[in-house]
């Protein structure tokens, strides 16, 4: 998407035809920094120090880092390691490890002076794969903002809540969550976008807002506490967010806070749409709710937190009292009962596992 | 409740015998300050720039400023002027104008030099009335924590989360939510608290947490999002705040954000009680979630946050892209469906107009 009208993406081949740029997401929103990975263990730093976040980049970098990996030394020891360890650079996200695996599944039967361009091109097709992943997502989502603006009899734009970033930054490019406020707001749709801040990371105040600010998407941003209340004074004609692992029942697993906000949706009777594509899906996971486990993340993310002090200078600032315990469960798990519907590159679907094989045919399995 | 061993109160009349002195708890957590009023004048501005917060504590340090109103010149210009400005230092807070209308009443028909002997007594009952209601608050509420502790078959505390302060930083003394929480613990019933850090001012974060933990109870501090989670997963026994006005139908006008934790208790069969005085009912709105307007306060407090600088010093910080558009709903309503009872100094009713007339038949019209 634009960044001030000038086209980005998140991760990209450099000019010099081997290492790989990307955008340095610590750094947003009080800077724009694009930063240079030069070896495979720039993209293992990048994933895991979260430069680069959002299940889809993070597979896309990991593909990278095997390329980067090839181009030092394409041997199968390099091959086996640099696979290991970036696996390994975050653990919860699944496209992470889909990528890594697809990538050595390929690289290992070549001969080791093939593997160098393979790799490269191997890389490429994962990021555009994503990025038509995502456009469809667009396409789909946007359908529905478009019906929700027929049926609006009230003038205004459609008003659209989401939580966390599920924009561009976390995929390729379009996102998934946002994806359909981007394609109906470039097809002249009149939205406004409620952002939740998504405490304790801010992904909201700190990443949603600077996407949609730059590419020109009116939005307001809110403290997570709030959307609540706009849902019960008809402030909000839609929900939509992402989701980091869709379980086979339609249950999912988002940014901490997004099951508060289906609850609310569901109490006020809007509807709670999930944008996700394909690689979220968890055909393993019958029950979403019992069986997702959630990972629980360093207290100091709750009690202290970085912003821009007036100077211009990032600074951390504790928040709490001295010593005081916290605890920072990352994700939380929404049941399918609460989701309007799932939208994915191949359409929309009820959030229900019959919904789920209507569009993903191909997984049902015979003997059930 | 005590500070580190030492007993203390929000407000009291200083070793003078006429000025008045609090505790600014725009300082906390960060600092401990006790702040001297001298003048009327001193007690609007402890009252506008929140160096003193919470209903019933604003009306306290509202009357002690009519104290200092009648020591400074006890005539009937000095008691109107002063009144008047005492009474707009806070819209919204009932128990402001209440106070400020028992103290202007009840002095206007004395001669002048009796004014402010006759002042000081009447701002001490309406202090120790507070300091009353919110015990019996707390032996109220403290009943319903013993029961869950004798409901509950799996070992460790009774586990109880709290949205905002409604501690005794926000009475004179016990707090209206916590005190239950302090005089189950006091008794020596284990307990554990969730502590919503409560966005955007952060009252969790920095009172409450500061509050339970000066006083020796456990807690655990947590995003806002975070209370869905723990619901959902047996973690919560209990939910407990305040309210800042309540409607005559039991809805609860609270700090925004509350209503989604009602849903969340709901959605799990969770307890989800409301601890109030007979002070912030409303007894003229019989439908709180029409007719309750909602107070919005500056973008700033959502898009920049005070904490501590490594060196101790305390600093704002911006958190969102410059010229972000905020919005800041202060409050929201919890539809009385939600809440399973409402703790008074009375007694605990259902949350309902019959449930408060069981416990204040006085304001049962006959006409109805």
């Amino acid at each position: 998407m634009k960044v001030d009208g000038v086209p980005y993406r998140t991760i990209w081949p450099a000019d010099d035809g081997w290492s790989v740029e990307i955008i340095d997401q610590t750094q947003l929103p009080h800077e724009f920094v694009v930063v240079q990975l030069r070896g495979w263990q720039d993209a293992v730093r990048a994933i895991r120090d979260m430069l680069v976040r959002g299940a889809p980049l993070i597979g896309v970098t990991g593909a990278y880092g095997i390329c980067l990996a090839m181009h030092e030394d394409p041997s199968d020891e390099m091959l086996e390691k640099a696979a290991a360890q970036l696996r390994s650079a975050r653990p919860t996200a699944v496209n992470l490890a889909w990528a890594i695996d697809h990538m050595a599944t390929e690289l290992a039967p070549l001969d080791a002076p093939a593997r160098e361009t393979a790799a490269y091109k191997l890389a490429a097709e994962v990021a555009e794969d994503d990025v038509e992943s995502c456009r469809l997502i667009g396409v789909n989502g946007a359908e529905l903002i478009r019906e929700a603006a027929n049926r609006k009899s009230t003038p205004g734009p459609i008003n659209i809540l989401t939580h966390c970033n599920a924009g561009w930054l976390a995929t390729v490019d379009h996102g998934t969550a946002l994806s359909p406020i981007y394609a109906a707001h470039d097809a002249g749709i009149p939205v406004h976008v409620w952002v939740d801040e998504t405490r304790p990371r801010n992904q909201g105040a700190s990443l949603t807002a600077w996407e949609l600010g730059r590419h020109g998407v009116p939005h307001t941003l809110i403290a997570d506490n709030t959307g609540g209340h706009l849902m019960q004074n008809g402030m909000v004609d839609l929900c939509i967010t992402g989701t980091d692992r869709t379980a086979a029942n339609g249950d999912v697993c988002n940014k901490i806070g997004t099951y508060l906000k289906a609850l609310a949706a569901s109490d006020n009777n809007i509807p709670f749409y999930v944008a996700l594509p394909h690689s979220t899906i968890d055909w393993t996971v019958d029950d979403g709710v019992a069986d997702i486990p959630i990972e629980q993340r360093g207290a100091e993310e709750v009690t202290e937190i970085a912003g821009r002090l007036s100077d211009g200078s990032v600074a951390t600032v504790s928040l709490a009292p001295e010593g005081t315990r916290a605890a920072n469960y990352a994700f939380d798990v929404t049941p399918a009962r609460l989701v309007t519907g799932l939208v994915t590159e191949r359409g929309v679907c009820p959030a229900s596992s019959q919904g789920l094989l209507t569009l993903y045919p191909e997984r049902a399995s015979g003997g059930e």
